[in-house]
């Protein structure tokens, strides 16, 4: 028989899975002897089994349940559901982690009619015991049968007016009387039968209401959002209520061991005397400081004090506590390891290391690498957002804050950019013809595209603030005004985006730059010494790669080439290139891009001092540089000297049914070796002349990109290493470089044995290979997904973290068939996974030589890296 | 050292990989006694070490040349290049199986002008000596060199028409020393260099050139459309030459030991008097019939005759033999299993057993199912081809040929079929809306699209022929009007098809209906007997089904429902279905579906009379049932009572980037439950109508398309199960049904274990698993597969001949995780690899319990599957 619910000493902190936080740190402390009122944890499994049973409490839990409550009628001396001195319960929620969206907490359970005239007899304060009493009613009509809260403040409201009262302090005991006899009508009224009367009923909907909260949407959509599975499952804590609003005497509190917002040491927190929790948090009455306390109770401040820096040293972190003084006598009701800014987790990471508390290990664990992108992006002043209003939510695309006003098109964007204005480009999608636009903007919203669209991906690279997919708006980009919300944003009007949340304002709301502490450099040198894999960026331009390096980048694993083809002057070429029916036109228009692909080159391999550098031949469609409006399409045909018609039928004959799918890739090389000549031409006289004039040792690895099968590389690395041999003889500079390819096509990964063959190294395009392992296209799988996420099909979002049941598989079966054929093929992964802490850990343990992620996430790669090294000493 | 020279008394029959079929078969008969020209084999390993030196016979291979042509000389009594009595030689490739398009034969290689003389002296006949040499020139020149047949034949007219002379054997050896001297200008003329004098360069060049033709543009064609790997290699017999040209006591002629297009017994072939091997096929004369040696030289007929069945009886086989008599003594040349019909090979085969002379397990091994193809499909009429003109060529998508008149619109076609007329539909690319069309088309021409496209598949199934991606023609749909070779064709006008080779003319070319002879059922039982797996068809209309069971379908494997939404009623319902923005109304257009759905299933069902039919749920992206002209939405939004706009709103937001791996499949049923549960509801009230009403014991089995997690299947099984379990309770009628999925998408076959879980069935899905695992779609992948070909880097089309090392991992891999979870699940494939003999090769090899094709390439199937049980035995 299983065992369901847990006496608190039968528990310990390490039993988080089965109890969840709250439970265990209660045992724990129990355990340790600290003052903690009584009571019991519902498991999780419980939890489990509920939803299995299709939503019901088996009768062996129950009975379970009830076998601790007679426990804790016997330690606590009082019955549950007496008439005499009844005995109170408060109700908490606590999953393995916290998790806002779930139902929190019910107090002054156990109360009725009968029962609060007892109470207020045995503690002698009918005021308390009607004030518990509506307290009561107010909750559990609030969070267990979901009436809105603010009915029952508004039944408050008008009776405070009426007696003439402002403070609820000062409501009188008959006051509250009538407050009751209000609240239990509305509660019928609104539910159709009497509040409940027997406390059994209101133990075990409480319960009920918990376990269900662990599946409302806002939880769901959080556990989505931090990877929490939906087997974890939520525990019950019922624990014996302590009264902080038993008078002068008593009060509650909140505290944390250091400041959470910069991570100072020394205590931090607040109370309020004659208080219940949820006072300290409605902000009803103003809390005082906790030190106050010191002077307002020295006995209880001194003992709080030996507790909490116990705690701290017990648990070796910033505790974040909950504490309720009742009529003298000092209870601890929670503990955790505090929340915190990534500042503060910096500071305490590393004061905790000097103090002695932990090891350089133990504090690297303790900081989620996730955080780290508050450090390096601008974020809303805290004081300024509460005035916003979120008027729609989009995908949070890329990190930080930004307001300005709105553009509709790249060189508008541009154009006020120049003139000093912040600028938000709001665009229907992104293509590669906005990036000048994109480069000019504080920030980026668009109506279309998922989390890996244009926008998405090239926003994260140069680490600007972006929300994509916002399908609440409707945009008119030629009459350049968008609306939302029943409201039109006209070009020059002011909006504000939060890429880290998606939502979007209509409101110039303020930002603040991100400081980046002294203990940034010193927590994230610990973090380089403790990973054993290599931290690369993404970075397509000098400008990129110079803030690879800034932010600790060992190279770059991903530069993409065709980015260098939008400039104004070189897209014209590139199109005469590609419209060319004849392979010397192609050859000539090429010979003219060539100096400039290879300055781009030189700078890049200049920024990156040596490092490695792998350059993507090019990749997208050639239809993705072609003009869509006839009216360039004639002027292009203009400058290639034929008829708007043959170029128009030359354009429509590169259409594509699915592009994603479609003439790409290596498959560009195949058809027109020219172009991976001109490019492999570019990077080796570039790797020539920076060897030679800059004393660099420069080794390009040349990539190969979306190869499916060995002959498909063999015969484009024969065209590379033709051109980069010739290259060596003509300039008569040596020097190493390497070919190798994107592992992105799933038949590359079956058959990587074989590619290994000719490869010298493989990096994992894990942004395609999850396409096309799931059969779905990034940006069409947002107007499915969603469903997915709603009827809980999906948990999580692939491109976001790796899907290691699957993707995973191909990648760790690649990485063992490329090995086995090639003992030392380095192998990296420079898809959007590679800045996913999760994601990393899982390159780690497949045994990667590097991630490679865009400039602003190699922080949170270098640290996740270090974790999983760390994880698997 | 590796031996790369063979002589003949060196090899066997079973040594083809090595020596080429004609190199195994001339050592074969020397082994035998029979009287064989000696020689030896330049084995297919030395071609292969031809490409691997980068094109060059290396100096090992050359010596060993020289040391068996040392050996050849002292078996002949005759010198290589001697100027008394030379050894002459032929030169002819001679790969495993037989291939057209390669170099053949060099004949009287040795000549020189001073060789010929003593040619001349030694046989006392200077006018065959001299005809020898012309001979060789014009073959050298031509086969070895390039230069054109025609400038010789010229050549050789001009001196006839001078000497007045009208047959060559009438030309005097004076009128051919002429001959040479022209023949040795116009050689040097075309080259810059005189004819080799040097017999040795002569034979060396010539071996390169058959080295060579194993890759000329020709060869590579044919290999890739009949899955001979590019690495076979062909080996080069050189063997002593025998001359059928010595005078009246002489000849050559070519035989089968049975006819090889009846397959009736008896010996059939033809022979020419004073004839070298090229006079009989060149058709300069007319040669005699085969009977009529009897006559001519009676012992040498009774001598060739023994041979010729002793030959059938050691190899088991029709044989096709060459011959040659020189001065009365007779020599064979070659043996080999002969082509033959489709209808011959089913005779033969039969005929052998009854015989005695194989058993049945030997005869079912000695057909190609490829080749039952034909006895299914109209082909043209030998003669009236011969008349027609190709005029383009595109891919050969369905099998057969057809001529008719031309129409460019579904609805014309249909019309023009209903006045009788035979019809061609010629269409850019079909969509379903043009079913009716192509139903009722003889013929369907597309434009674009793959062997996989639309057309491909609809035709394929309906057996119809069909030339699709024929980039060759304009066409204007609108003009009614299509342009090719310089031609227009319009509305009306004739044209032919052949759906087997991808071959257009512009001619009403006559075809004939194909005979099937009472061997093909006696052959079938014997295959049905022989294989383990069995053989389903895809078919979505009672009319199909009823073909698959006539051609031996045991069930249907794929019926795809959504090409029941087409018909003109239907497709109003379904378009408002899903224009509408409720669920209400998507409801109630369904509701209006259901009858007609049903109505579909009964017909299917009475059709397979009990047998198994997996019925697959809804497929294609939603925006492929709608209109796409703005004259169509009007009139439906008048319909539904919406305005145009906003109905093109909808229509524009269901637009994809890449269709393919869009909004689809099981996504639909997610994001749209009341489709499954239509469609659910339609499978089982017509199973539960059909068992009840008509006495059948139909089993249904559900099959949900594109599951790439077990999450997405369960989700939809269980609407499945909740909406079947509620027909048998509202009917009263009891029946079994499964549910299964296709695996399709790489996720799947890499999760197969789970997705085991809820899966009942597993149909793989190889089209979309081919098109995920490569990365490429069908539809795009025709723009670049040519140059793949061209280039060597694919051999084999993956849409037409599944991928073993690719896809067939996942096909593995899926199979053994999904029987791991469930042992006995029922396993097949509906892809169209599931008609292509390699394909269900490997579906019986991984241990598949059955395949599904098309309705006419069920008896393909079914004898591929009675072959590889047979190998595997």
């Amino acid at each position: 028989m299983t065992k369901f619910v847990y006496f608190f000493d039968e528990g310990r902190k390490e039993m988080k899975d089965l109890l969840g936080g709250k439970g265990a740190n209660l045992s724990e402390m129990t355990v340790m002897g600290l003052p903690i009122p009584q009571g019991f944890t519902v498991s999780t499994e419980a939890c489990n089994d509920y939803y299995a049973q299709g939503k019901k409490i088996s009768d062996e839990i129950k009975a379970q349940i009830e076998e601790q409550l007679a426990k804790l009628e016997q330690v606590s001396g009082k019955k549950f559901g007496d008439t005499e001195m009844p005995l109170l319960l408060s109700i908490r929620s606590g999953a393995r982690v916290s998790m806002p969206g779930m139902m929190d907490t019910v107090l002054n359970l156990g109360l009725t009619d009968v029962a609060v005239e007892g109470f207020a007899k045995a503690t002698s304060n009918p005021r308390f015991a009607y004030d518990s009493y509506r307290r009561f009613i107010q909750m559990y009509s609030d969070v267990v049968k979901g009436i809105a809260k603010s009915k029952f403040e508004r039944v408050l409201d008008g009776i405070k007016e009426a007696k003439g009262v402002e403070d609820d302090t000062h409501m009188s005991a008959d006051d509250l009387k009538q407050v009751v006899e209000e609240f239990k009508a509305l509660y019928k009224e609104e539910m159709g039968h009497d509040f409940p009367q027997d406390p059994k009923e209101q133990l075990f909907e409480s319960i009920i209401a918990v376990f269900s909260s662990w599946d409302n949407p806002r939880a769901v959509i959080y556990r989505r959002m931090n990877g929490i599975a939906s087997n974890w499952g939520t525990a019950v804590n019922v624990q014996m209520m302590v009264f902080g609003n038993m008078g002068d005497t008593s009060g509650t509190g909140v505290a944390f061991t250091r400041n959470p917002a910069t991570g100072e040491a020394g205590i931090y927190g607040e109370y309020l005397i004659n208080a219940q929790g949820e006072d300290v948090v409605a902000g009803i009455r103003t809390p005082q400081p906790i030190r106050k306390l010191e002077e307002d109770m020295p006995v209880i401040y001194k003992e709080f004090m030996e507790i909490a820096e116990g705690l701290e040293l017990h648990y070796k972190d910033m505790q974040d506590m909950e504490f309720t003084i009742e009529d003298k006598k000092l209870y601890f009701l929670q503990t955790r390891n505090g929340k915190r800014t990534a500042a503060a987790a910096l500071k305490i990471a590393v004061d905790l290391v000097e103090e002695g508390m932990v090891t350089v290990d133990e504090a690297l664990m303790k900081v989620d690498p996730n955080q780290l992108d508050q450090l390096l992006h601008p974020m809303f002043d805290g004081a300024a957002l509460e005035a916003g209003t979120v008027v729609a939510n989009g995908l949070p695309a890329s990190p930080g804050a930004a307001a300005g006003q709105v553009y509709f098109t790249a060189e508008d964007a541009a154009e006020a950019a120049e003139r000093g204005e912040r600028v938000i480009l709001v665009r229907l999608e992104t293509s590669p013809e906005d990036i000048e636009g994109m480069y000019a903007a504080k920030g980026i919203l668009t109506v279309r595209g998922g989390m890996t669209s244009h926008a998405a991906v090239v926003a994260r690279g140069i680490g600007t603030c972006c929300v994509s997919g916002c399908n609440d708006i409707k945009i008119d980009e030629k009459a350049k005004v968008f609306t939302v919300a029943g409201q039109s944003i006209k070009e020059g009007d002011f909006i504000s985006l939060d890429g880290s949340t998606g939502n979007v304002y209509i409101e110039d709301i303020k930002t603040v730059d991100p400081e980046i502490s002294g203990d940034f450099a010193k927590f994230m040198a610990w973090a380089d010494e403790a990973r054993t894999m290599n931290v690369r960026a993404n970075a397509d331009t000098p400008r990129d790669a110079a803030k690879a390096v800034e932010f600790g980048a060992e190279g770059i694993g991903l530069c993409r080439t065709e980015h260098m083809f939008f400039d104004e002057e070189r897209i014209a070429k590139m199109r005469i290139m590609i419209l060319s029916e004849e392979e010397s036109a192609r050859r000539e228009a090429l010979s003219e891009l060539l100096p400039y692909q290879k300055a781009d080159f030189i700078g890049i391999y200049e920024a990156m001092e040596g490092r490695p550098v792998t350059v993507r031949l090019l990749d997208p469609p050639l239809h993705e540089f072609l003009p869509h409006e006839d009216e360039d399409i004639k002027i292009l045909a203009e400058e290639m000297g034929v008829s708007f018609e043959s170029l128009k039928e030359t354009k429509d004959s590169l259409h594509e049914f699915n592009p994603m799918m479609g003439h790409r890739g290596c498959r560009l090389a195949v058809s027109y070796p020219e172009i991976a000549e001109m490019q492999a031409r570019a990077i080796a006289e570039a790797a020539a002349f920076v060897n030679k004039e800059k004393g660099l040792n420069v080794v390009p690895e040349i990539m190969i990109p979306l190869v499916g099968d060995v002959n498909e590389l063999k015969y484009v690395k024969e065209i590379v290493v033709r051109t980069v041999e010739a290259v060596k003889a003509e300039t008569g500079v040596d020097f190493k470089y390497m070919v190798g390819t994107m592992i992105e096509i799933p038949r590359a990964c079956l058959t990587a044995d074989k590619i290994a063959e000719e490869a010298e190294f493989f990096s994992f395009g894990t942004n395609d290979l999850t396409q096309m392992t799931f059969g779905f296209s990034r940006d069409d799988a947002g107007k499915f997904l969603a469903d997915y996420y709603a009827k809980g099909i999906y948990e999580q979002d692939p491109f976001a973290r790796l899907d290691q049941s699957g993707v995973g598989q191909l990648v760790e079966m690649a990485t063992k068939k490329g090995r086995a054929t090639r003992e030392k093929l380095k192998i990296g992964i420079c898809g959007e996974h590679g800045g996913e802490p999760t994601s990393v850990e899982f390159c780690h343990n497949v045994g990667l030589d590097y991630v490679s992620c865009s400039p602003f996430r190699v922080p949170i790669a270098r640290l996740a890296a270090a974790q999983a090294a760390i994880k698997n000493k």
